[in-house]
């Protein structure tokens, strides 16, 4: 295929190339005409100049409107003055098509219409930094894990039964008279793959029927979770810590120019080294006391409680790195935590929160490994004992100290991108009143 | 952690080290025992020498029951009788637990019984090799797209209307009286990608209420999907030829060990270089029409059907590679393939067919860009016209020349590994009656 991708062109200068793409936008001055094209991989800017080029090539130009598909020909140029450097000395166009009349200009348009035409919005400079960050994100995560000795398992969506209560499960008619629920997380079958290979991850696609209209909340979103055999809670921090650290850094390295574009304060990232705070959570109680008491915030923790949103910012804000809290009230967790030895109130677990008041983007903690402990939190949560004989099957062939975490991609991508809402982090994001395009 | 992993001890020759996991195997002879230790990264024997080591040592592993949990220490060493080529000569052992009797025995057990315990079927050897290879050949996936100019797009699971037929789609109650489908592909919103950053490709599960029970269908599987702007049908042909070609020598580069595990004939593997033989439709229906006649087919083919599961591997058994099976009649195809500009009546995809009769492992082509024939090919095929208002804007806005593909990685696995049936090719299969565990 004759074309050359813009995000090459440094490679043919002085040469005659193709460019396949689309008009982003046009300007000109009478005997000049300076088209920006696009072609996904970049954007250039073209000069056609009427003296140089058949009346036909300075016709086509002429009537052009934006998101037209042409193919351009023309010989690249080193220009320090143009935006990428680089400029297409045009000789000829082919022209696809010229487009209808584009639904979204440069004038401010709702974030409502922008989302019903996601399918298009997509096309701009910005959402194109934020999804090169994205799959950016994504490949730091799988080198990670591929090359610290972590086999991918990928865990299934299809549930048989409602494994951590069914208020927020997607129910599915899988044939007949069955339901299936889609899976929240992986978790609990990686702990059975973490026996037969030791440390593992999954990566998918996760469902939260939440009813959250916020901006935090997705239905569904993409999910991050290892799971390590004989591991303990100080081991998983020091994991969690580790990952976040490379994630960041592999995003300054590589996708600078992305983050400029969207203009991330890059100097908050750069702050982000372990090690990470430690808090426990009896001093992250005081300190959101204080925090009431100094006026700081409304309303008044009180020891035994989860953490709302705005005490996630408040906390999270008092630190300029990512901060650990840890040993929550087992009351408030999930069944499959360890209790403490030493307190036995307290959970094996961990949330790490993002700074600068982006909240929770990894939780994790060590996992209940004794039968009967086990046993008695599935009878007190009130879960079916019989969806859960194969799990704990694992805590009666060679039970062992294991744990992990699971890290949203949008939450931590909405951290790195200094975005405020969650949608823009995903393709074609799914929420409470979003299904559409 | 103080632990150290079977896959290294070739670096720890002459050391002391301490090895955490589970008893896979163990024989005794008098006065030593040889204790078979797993610890998903691999296996080691250990030798424990009575004279050597405390009676309590002794006592232990003398009690230890199969996939009982333990931290040995020991010394490692190199000896070329021992299966991996290094032993342990135990000093110490801890035992976590005397796990209960295992249900896995070295008998033969059938299929049931062990796809219902597959959370511990997963331990044994030979699941341990293709899962192995599974993750290499999704690594391999990802890492010849990453790095040949594709951008991740997580495409939607959630979609809101039946975009191809609703009869093989899970429908899923989404908040109040909303319904949602799950994504059988995400080429759709890929051709949307596609428009805004050239070279895309998504990869993670899809969903499929087929109900047919064979050996090549699960109700949820992993898809990889390529789409290309501005490329036609025989650039597909080529990008699905240089990439399979990628996949085979990346496993078996690295994953020999893992294929012998198997019983894999390699040989048949080393074969698959470029280029795949093409054979157009109208050829391979001569080829089965002659097969027929041999006697070597039972069903007399008649042109304009869809390859059954008899055709298809037939067909694939006439060559040594995977052969490129294109422009079926447009017919039996998706509504959105582009027909052939020479001959309407056919499509321009293809179909990949692996060899040794393991039948498609791709399909794809390039699509139809015209806006007025999409809308006609919509009307003819009965879809929701408004459904689509967003992917026929791709055809308003620019349209553009583009194709892709996507292949199913269980059924690229279970051609790899030479497996027959599907369902050991990943972690926790489903299928029409299988939802646990």
């Amino acid at each position: 295929m004759d074309q050359t991708y813009i995000r090459d062109v440094s490679e043919h200068v002085g040469e005659e190339i193709t460019i396949k793409g689309w008009l982003y936008n046009q300007r000109s001055s009478g005997k000049l005409i300076f088209p920006q094209i696009r072609d996904g991989s970049g954007i250039i800017q073209g000069v056609v100049f009427k003296k140089n080029v058949p009346e036909r090539v300075w016709t086509d130009f002429e009537g052009l409107t934006q998101e037209s598909s042409i193919i351009v020909r023309g010989r690249v140029r080193a220009d320090e003055r143009a935006p990428g450097g680089y400029e297409l000395d045009v000789s000829d166009v082919e022209v696809l098509q010229t487009a209808e009349a584009y639904p979204i200009t440069p004038k401010e348009h709702g974030v409502e219409f922008l989302m019903d035409h996601r399918h298009l919005w997509l096309r701009s400079r910005r959402q194109h930094a934020i999804l090169t960050v994205r799959a950016e994100v994504i490949r730091a995560v799988r080198d990670y894990f591929d090359s610290n000795g972590f086999l991918l398992m990928d865990t299934p969506i299809f549930t048989p039964a409602a494994c951590e209560g069914t208020t927020t499960l997607f129910s599915v008619d899988y044939f007949e008279d069955t339901t299936a629920y889609l899976a929240q997380s992986g978790q609990l079958y990686n702990e059975a793959t973490a026996a037969a290979f030791g440390k593992v991850y999954c990566f998918g696609p996760t469902f939260r029927a939440e009813k959250s209209k916020t901006r935090r909340h997705l239905t569904e979103f993409w999910m991050v979770e290892p799971e390590v055999a004989y591991a303990d809670l100080d081991d998983i921090m020091e994991l969690a810590e580790d990952f976040i650290t490379f994630i960041v850094h592999r995003v300054l390295e590589n996708r600078r120019k992305e983050l400029d574009e969207m203009e991330r304060d890059i100097s908050r990232l750069e702050k982000i080294e372990p090690p990470f705070p430690r808090l426990q959570y009896d001093d992250a109680v005081r300190m959101l006391q204080e925090g009431h008491e100094k006026g700081e915030l409304e309303s008044q923790f009180e020891w035994g409680g989860d953490f709302g949103s705005p005490d996630e910012t408040y906390l999270s804000n008092r630190f300029d790195r990512p901060v650990m809290v840890h040993r929550y009230p087992a009351a408030v967790k999930a069944f499959y935590m360890k209790p403490d030895p030493e307190r036995a109130e307290l959970a094996l677990c961990v949330d790490v929160l993002a700074p600068e008041g982006y909240g929770e983007v990894i939780g994790g903690g060590q996992r209940a490994d004794d039968l009967a402990y086990l046993l008695k939190q599935i009878h007190e949560h009130g879960l079916p004992e019989d969806a859960f004989d194969w799990y704990l099957d694992l805590r009666k062939y060679g039970t062992f100290p294991h744990g992990g975490f699971g890290m949203g991609i949008e939450r931590c991508m909405a951290w790195l991108c200094g975005i405020e809402h969650i949608r823009e982090t995903i393709p074609f994001p799914r929420m409470l009143y979003r299904l559409k395009p």
